[in-house]
């Protein structure tokens, strides 16, 4: 009976972890708690029940399927579910209305081809990138709705006061979850982008600092301080970036203006900064190689000391950068960094051109950076 | 009103490219079509509707829902659903016994407690990141299911008889589901995944193929063709290819055995294969810069012919490499071609030590793909 307690304390330890790295995670929790307890509430409100009925269930329904981490998340999930219910519906009786017309116990003939149709119309939107990307909730739900109502109004007469019932409902359930979703403590995608980008500009710098002691024993310059090699690693960057920042700008789309974002922000140009930071790091990633050769940098003292003042410049550079993205301010700290590193760049390639020696493949990686900055 | 005319035919045009490019997505549409208006019957079938009623709407609702592109998806949404539904139900009818024995009037509160305390854990359950990955869909339909069961208990004396009912639409929305699904035309996500990995390693030859002519003006062997360039991009495999592979990996681990992949393959194989896929395109990724900086490859004969060797070898090993990942067979074939290349990078480096010349960057960065291998 050991093991599984064990496995329980690991979930427990995994779980303690999850709620530390990001407190939001617990609070988002509760506020779904809070939410779905609110609206549960339209079952014990006795007038409330009687005007609504069985439909109530639906409010529960729309808070627990649209309720998102971040605020962008909630807001496209609510005018997603709303739009398409709305599309859908009015459809969905004019389509009733028309088999009506057709008359002589067509009916069911005429409803089944408009629900066949507009099935495999909606299924196939859904494979546009665009439509993917931002409304493929909404063509669920659309597909769902217009079904349920045209084969609904094939039985019952009271359609219409079914429909209404329900959009009360879900406006109920939508509203509650917005307002909880952003009076407390909201979570807003577009900060989230914006914190992580320059996360990543400033682990480039990381790991070029990282990597300074081993590339090099000795400091050439007083100036430049050799510190502890940190654990980085630029495969999240490469890796794991373009889908989460791709993501968060989707999502921050929808937010309205907010905090530092009164005013709504270029989430594009997030995506460019993102991409530049993922080529810098794919030019990065050869240092690594050959670190993990363990094959020492053998070259003439002038050159390395070059290369550090290289390393070093680049480094500063990318933190300013990460810096001022972060702050929101001009990135003018970062210009004699910048022109630091070109010259020390263009000394690299005269020193390399002119003397003779041997295995170096490092330097020249190291040079890209400045054209990507 | 030419300008809508001109944009509605460019979404034609984008939605024939689309069907064309994968005609599984058309055919997904149609099934997805058949599969709602097969359902729909149960509206039509008088004896069918008498027993279910109003219910008979959770089974067009589960197969929109449930419904998706490959069978590893739909497999596994319907059995996060079942089974969640399930739990979710048996567990809430025990809280409403556990509500009614607490008795006095306070019913509404200790069923809203456990209302509460369910939504928080379950989500946050949903961080967990392997439960994010497979059980996503399933924790969103228990906090669902129990809270709308919990709270009709308070209502309705007739909880188990709508549960039921529920349950038995829900089984059979998603029999026809999975039985149209894997019977018609099925989408295998394994399959995807098998020739995702392989064209993806294929891709990296191409990448050296087109890039040999404008590496080299001529050829040094006969044995060695220098084709036209083709327009291939690594990018795709560095930003996409994780993701991709992940998703496709997580499907496939719902899939029973199928096609060429009668025994249950070791899909965790398939990420590592993926990821050893993209540091070799990161490897290979200076290349482009390379050529962007229009620098002619200025070196003696000898180097030049030895680093083409190298090229065309590991071009021929990635093939061949790809080609067996394919048709599933041992790369016996490919050995050849290594061996020849670890001559080649070895060459490279005795003539890099030996001679003296200018501004080579690019022959350094070959060798690691031997490594790779």
């Amino acid at each position: 009976p050991s093991k599984p307690l064990a496995k329980l304390r690991g979930v427990a330890r995994q779980a303690i972890k999850l709620a530390k790295d990001d407190p939001r995670r617990l609070i988002h929790s509760l506020k779904v708690g809070l939410t779905v307890t609110l609206v549960s509430l339209l079952y014990y409100l006795q007038p409330l029940y009687n005007n609504l009925g069985a439909s109530a269930m639906w409010a529960v329904m729309t808070v627990v399927v649209v309720f998102e981490f971040s605020v962008g998340g909630t807001i496209g999930k609510c005018l997603n579910r709303g739009l398409a219910t709305l599309a859908a519906a009015a459809l969905a009786l004019g389509a009733n209305h028309l088999s009506i017309l057709s008359g002589g116990g067509n009916e069911p003939y005429v409803i089944g081809l408009f629900v066949f149709v507009q099935a495999v119309a909606m299924s196939f939107v859904r494979f546009f990138p665009k439509v993917k990307a931002k409304y493929d909730y909404g063509m669920l739900i659309f597909i769902l709705t217009f079904s349920l109502v045209s084969i609904s109004g094939l039985r019952m007469n009271e359609v219409i006061k079914l429909a209404q019932a329900r959009l009360v409902t879900i406006v109920i359930g939508a509203s509650t979850c917005l307002a909880v979703c952003i009076l407390i403590y909201p979570v807003w995608a577009g900060e989230d982008l914006h914190n992580y980008v320059a996360k990543n500009i400033s682990q480039l710098g990381n790991f070029l600092e990282g990597h300074m002691d081993q590339c090099f024993q000795t400091s050439c310059d007083a100036r430049i301080e050799i510190t502890k090699p940190s654990i980085s690693n630029l495969n999240s960057i490469l890796v794991d970036s373009k889908g989460r920042e791709e993501t968060l700008a989707n999502l921050a789309g929808w937010e309205p203006g907010h905090g530092q974002f009164m005013f709504r922000h270029p989430w594009k140009q997030y995506l460019k900064i993102g991409s530049l930071t993922r080529q810098c790091a794919c030019r990065l990633e050869p240092i690594n190689g050959f670190l993990n050769s363990n094959i020492q940098l053998q070259a003439p003292q002038e050159i390395q000391c070059t290369i550090q003042e290289a390393f070093s410049e680049s480094r500063k550079a990318l933190k300013e950068l990460a810096w001022a993205i972060e702050t929101m301010t001009k990135p003018s700290s970062a210009n004699p960094h910048i022109a630091n590193l070109k010259t020390a760049s263009a000394n690299i390639k005269i020193l390399l051109r002119s003397s003779i020696w041997g295995d170096e493949s490092d330097s020249l990686q190291i040079i890209p950076i400045a054209a990507v900055m």
